[in-house]
């Protein structure tokens, strides 16, 4: 079976196949990727993101089943899982946990753990992606584990990114990161039934205050200025809302659908979304630069050549920049 | 002033500025790390990540001021954190913690937020550890928020790794990760007063089983076979000691020193702190590499062509791949 006609014409077992492919860079799958790239760029791509506990699996499951069922959209979900970097095995309940949804071939669920690099695991993502918008996928989740730099780098990737908070997570301070919220298109308080939910509302809407000032205050030369804040290019006057759900009820995620669809239509009219594929595709391209560069130095230089120059270095003989200028200039035998 | 014999001298303007300079990457941090490298390779390196929530911050506290005041010992902190890509500040609160160790000398604090790429972080760590192990502190530790792949590429850096769990921070099942056990020399069950102390150290327990088994399963051809585990030569018959701390009252602090300080005895007498040396200098190479590679490749293309490239990109005219290959194919104008 050629695998890219198969996926193509939607055949299920190409479409499963291609992602091994792709999921491992092989040579097939960097062929396939070359292939179908002219197919991409239909699907809504959205990231959610947050700290462990707070049901991110759950509200995913509850938004694949509402575009499902509701709006009749085909539905991708990658499960991404930075920081399992050794076991290599997908999370735990992953698997079983779409059981609503079992059977429906327009429903995927795909789960990948870290594999060596986080360039790598970026790269891989943005890769199973696209072989998901290709196959004609309307809606593609990309769930991530945790809340550090992997994960940002990863929604990076996403039309619209759901940030999502629950209440009792430890310290507001900790929980709640003005990095993370300054990437988020959304705010999802999910958990919204339990105790503390008004004190992360506050957190939140704080928060937001800061990222999102209406005006900015220039210091300069002991100075200062405060300027009405301009639209920047790349909110384009979005304030991200903040929503309530209890994912395990399945409360808010209409509303949350809602939301969703109107920053899709937002980032449309605004012209955000041509800014966000061209900012995307930039990162994705120069991850590859990179991967090749460095494809190209290993071949040209010799593994006796570079253990000879780590032992130098580890003797405290030679400094790593040095080693580096002497592994680059000429000396390569 | 120069700087290098400044800080070699034991000036702490020098090292102030050094740390600076060496953060930002300029030619002058990398020409004092060339000269201060001999001087490098003497600091015990303590890493200590775990999820938001743990107290970790607490907890690096209360390590510092024991190896301090009981230990005699020079300590040095480095915070990274690298879920606040975006904003550049450092976390709030680290800079009025250590009011206990203010005017010492011979403690230096240093907080470090995200900037730009991962591998720019760990990179930026790597060198500001390098700094204060010239500077004659003994104890360096490395602090990093969260518990994603970027911490675990951070706590690479160290000889010890600490991990740091407390309980109830939500499902067990996602906030210990058996990725990150597999890094930990020690766990600590921070909080240990809390309720849920015993579902956590059961967890705990259960995991490490996982990580480190006496036994190794097979199966190979359909064939199951059983071997008892070999000492891997990166444990080496260390099994990572469970220790609870109650860190804001400064319980259980003296123990886990005690087991820091043995695990270091550990690495000497069984060749391993050897074999991290070499890993941790192997992957600065690298990292050094990349980088040095990226940069000749920007001197070789220019900035037009490559907005060309992408935009054939963005059109769908060209796939990533064809687009990495073009550009690195002789086509450079």
């Amino acid at each position: 079976m050629n695998l890219v006609e198969g996926l193509l014409s939607g055949n299920r077992l190409a479409l499963t196949r291609l992602l091994t492919q792709v999921e491992n860079d092989t040579d097939e799958g960097r062929a396939a990727l070359t292939e179908l790239f002219p197919h991409t760029g239909k699907a809504h791509l959205i990231g959610v993101t947050g700290s462990p506990g707070t049901g991110k699996s759950s509200l995913v499951n509850q938004l694949a089943l509402h575009f499902r069922k509701q709006e009749d959209r085909r539905v991708a979900v990658v499960a991404v899982d930075p920081s399992s970097p050794f076991t290599g095995g997908a999370v735990l309940g992953d698997r079983v946990r779409m059981r609503d949804l079992a059977g429906d071939p327009h429903v995927f669920i795909r789960s990948m753990a870290s594999r060596g690099s986080l360039g790598g695991l970026a790269q891989a993502t943005a890769g199973l992606v696209q072989v998901f918008d290709a196959a004609g996928f309307d809606i593609i989740l990309i769930e991530t584990v945790g809340a550090g730099q992997a994960e940002v780098e990863i929604a990076r990737l996403a039309h619209t990114t759901l940030v999502v908070e629950a209440p009792g997570l430890g310290d507001d301070i900790q929980a709640i990161k003005a990095g993370i919220l300054e990437i988020a298109d959304i705010l999802v308080v999910n958990k919204a039934d339990r105790p503390g939910v008004e004190s992360t509302l506050r957190s939140l809407r704080s928060a937001l205050e800061l990222a999102h000032p209406v005006r900015h205050v220039f210091q300069h030369h002991g100075q200062v200025e405060v300027v009405e804040a301009p639209d920047e290019p790349i909110y384009n006057s979005w304030i991200p809302p903040i929503q309530q759900t209890v994912a395990t009820e399945g409360t808010g995620i209409a509303e949350l659908v809602a939301e969703i669809n109107q920053h899709a239509e937002h980032l449309r009219q605004s012209g955000d979304w041509a800014a966000r594929e061209r900012s995307r595709l930039g990162s994705e391209l120069d991850a590859m630069l990179q991967e090749m560069l460095v494809a190209r130095f290993r071949e040209q230089v010799s593994e006796a050549r570079y253990d000879e120059v780590l032992e130098q270095v580890f003797q405290r003989e030679l400094a790593p920049w040095e080693a580096v200028k002497m592994l680059l200039n000429g000396r390569l035998e």
